[in-house]
């Protein structure tokens, strides 16, 4: 049995993300989706709450048939300590060996931490890219075909982007 | 959709848990399974991490053939303010409407936070008892039978029997 | 100007509490009630929320007449350091300068803190008792009378006591 | 009884704020001011502890004559989950019904726990607005006629511009 | 350069623990005494401020003429998350290589996370132990023997035995 | 026994730190060098961990033949309540009387809580400078004489300056 382990904010889930997923999913048995910031919502840059974030992925994973019984979903919180990060990630997920991770300072602390990482490849990020898509909700531009039709509806379906528009009006 | 979470801390995941947990997804198209307490570890109550805890549940599932895509298992960190709790809770899983859970305290603040509950049958709760079953860990007695036969491998791979053991010798 | 404080968890807020409440504002010209434990609730020693301490607390001086324009009720979270609680107190209140208290701890912390510290009569600490009017509670028996009115008007249409006897019979 | 509330973190209180809440007292028999990031003090956005704030709020309010007894002034700490956080507020005050907040973001989560909010007239914020006040403490500018006179006198007696002058100067 | 770390919580400082420390010392090029749930103070089981046990190590080694550049005192908060502990405790701490420590469950936290461990003797437990030495000060005992006359002293001119006392009759 | 205290980040400790260390320590008969923002690391600002800089400090003070004994390194995380961090200190530390700092909200914290404080000099801060230092090892420019031979090895060792590069890169 061999588990990767995919980290990510995914504010919102994008087609990106999909790829990555799916991509990681070939190279091991079970792949564990890890929500990070888990604690956070109702804010410019994490504007959803891991519940609405998991809700998104399985919506995803199941309207491109994908098994959902080898994808394990995790939401966690941040501590505020790099240098544990990987240490505390590991205790709230099943025991894995590979990560899946792009950022650089992610991929030093779990090599730090003993495991073996695997950096994927890059998916047209200028265009699948969060933070373009939360720019793009807030100026009433065109998001939709950046994530899932499920994530779409579900985000519609919780007006995520009038929720977005109205912390840019916030004055705190 | 509808979905119902059944909330627990599962140390270990017995047999009885696997009843409730059928029992529950007879009523609900998908289950939501609160590992709490998920910061715990290495304690006499809470000798497994949250991610030993979701490997014991998985295993049991595919043991039992039960449709893993229909079953959300989602660890969840204590917080120490009851009254927001169930606020809390929602804030880490998708969307639900049920509540399964026995203990008073738990069906009572959910309730005040407007979730109905149906209270699942007992199960035989003198013999399948995650305390009875911790009890017969320390002192060698018979446990095998009471949780699944992935469950027993498991927590004999990672010795968890033998943790629980030295636990009960610290003087700390 | 002279201000006092008076702290304590108030669960629930008594006759007793009362006496030395007016005992205390005979003695400054302001008196900060300081609610104690403020993040807990629905446990069997806290089972009411702060706020709804504070509404005990202003029923029973509005229904005794009392000024209320010289009581300042505040609630305070738990810090689980000792050594710098009076401090932390000092952050959330206006100044003070006089504590009273019982408790030979909590007047030794003020003391280390620089503050000075009269110690109020017992007013038959025996009958009027936190503790034991949680256990009348529990138990049926009659506790009408060691609260105000109000407050016992209050607990009873928040099902107060309705809520203890659940957390009794919780099995966590 | 019909109580509302008035969130602000109140660094510091000044006349606008007096405003709102001479305005919300006339819509409701209680009003609850809920003095935010109650724990923070010493910076350039928070210079103030919560307890100073409380006696600049209560000074205003003597000084104008207003009922304080119809006043509930609560402090609160932080949390950093948003959509938990009017839950959490809850948890600290008497049971209240309305929100008057202009703040986007707090009308929105406060609507999604169930509170019915109006939005106070806006009282010439050019000019009655913290963040100026603080800029003109820090330039020796002239803030005294946008606060109560004993605001005034006691941000004076504690030193309090002194005090942001320091942070400003501090390098860290 | 070889290190070791040497845990506790040494309530007090004692004898006992000065012999470990020796012996310790003689197995390795310096020494780290963690010196843990160092937030504490001011309980039955955590009277004295890290910063008092730290005077009281210090003092004991400089009249034992210990040389005082090969030993390094750290004071270090609890986490509650056994699984993390080690890795947390690493962070706070030059590196190091072996454990020295009796209790089974740290030895165990320590080789999960890859650190040798070394059990000290046991160095007369009976008669030199923290817990002992606590219900000593309480009851007018003699403990002056059981630990250093430094230690003795200290404890003295801070009135620690005193505050002990007023803890035990606390009624909180 | 006049023992002063040091505090600073010490990201990374040079050599404008060790002068202003070595005289502190002519003032006093024993300097506590406090590690502050302890449980940081892997940050731009922050990148070492607390034992990595206690490292740092410590093999300065060797290569300099100061005398350890004297010195006493306490690491402490940041608590962000400022209006109590004194005090926070004073729990973690041996008693001490002086400050040595030249930040003037530092100063100003510690004067509120009854310490004396003196400003030190400011030792050519142009050049010793830790921000500048952390720019200089992200654009490979030349900090090799800005900290101390030891640190500089010890840095290298660790690959110190390839982590800060590592954090530049990070997207996140």
């Amino acid at each position: 049995m061999l588990r990767g382990i995919y980290p990510g904010r995914f504010q919102p889930f994008h087609l990106g993300h999909l790829e990555v997923l799916k991509w990681g999913l070939n190279k091991v048995d079970e792949l564990i989706v890890l929500v990070g910031s888990a604690q956070e919502s109702h804010t410019l840059t994490n504007p959803f709450t891991a519940g609405e974030r998991i809700e998104m992925i399985r919506g995803t994973l199941i309207e491109n048939e994908i098994d959902l019984s080898k994808i394990i979903i995790i939401p966690i919180p941040d501590i505020l300590m790099n240098s544990v990060w990987a240490h505390h990630v590991s205790m709230y997920v099943p025991s894995f060996s590979i990560l899946f991770a792009r950022n650089p300072l992610v991929v030093r602390i779990f090599k730090e931490a003993g495991y073996s990482t695997i950096i994927p490849p890059a998916f047209n990020r200028e265009k699948y890219n969060s933070t373009l898509i939360r720019k793009l909700m807030i100026t009433n531009g065109n998001w939709k075909d950046l994530v899932s039709e499920s994530t779409y509806t579900f985000i519609k379906s919780i007006k995520g982007d009038e929720r977005l528009k109205e912390i840019v009006g916030s004055d705190k």
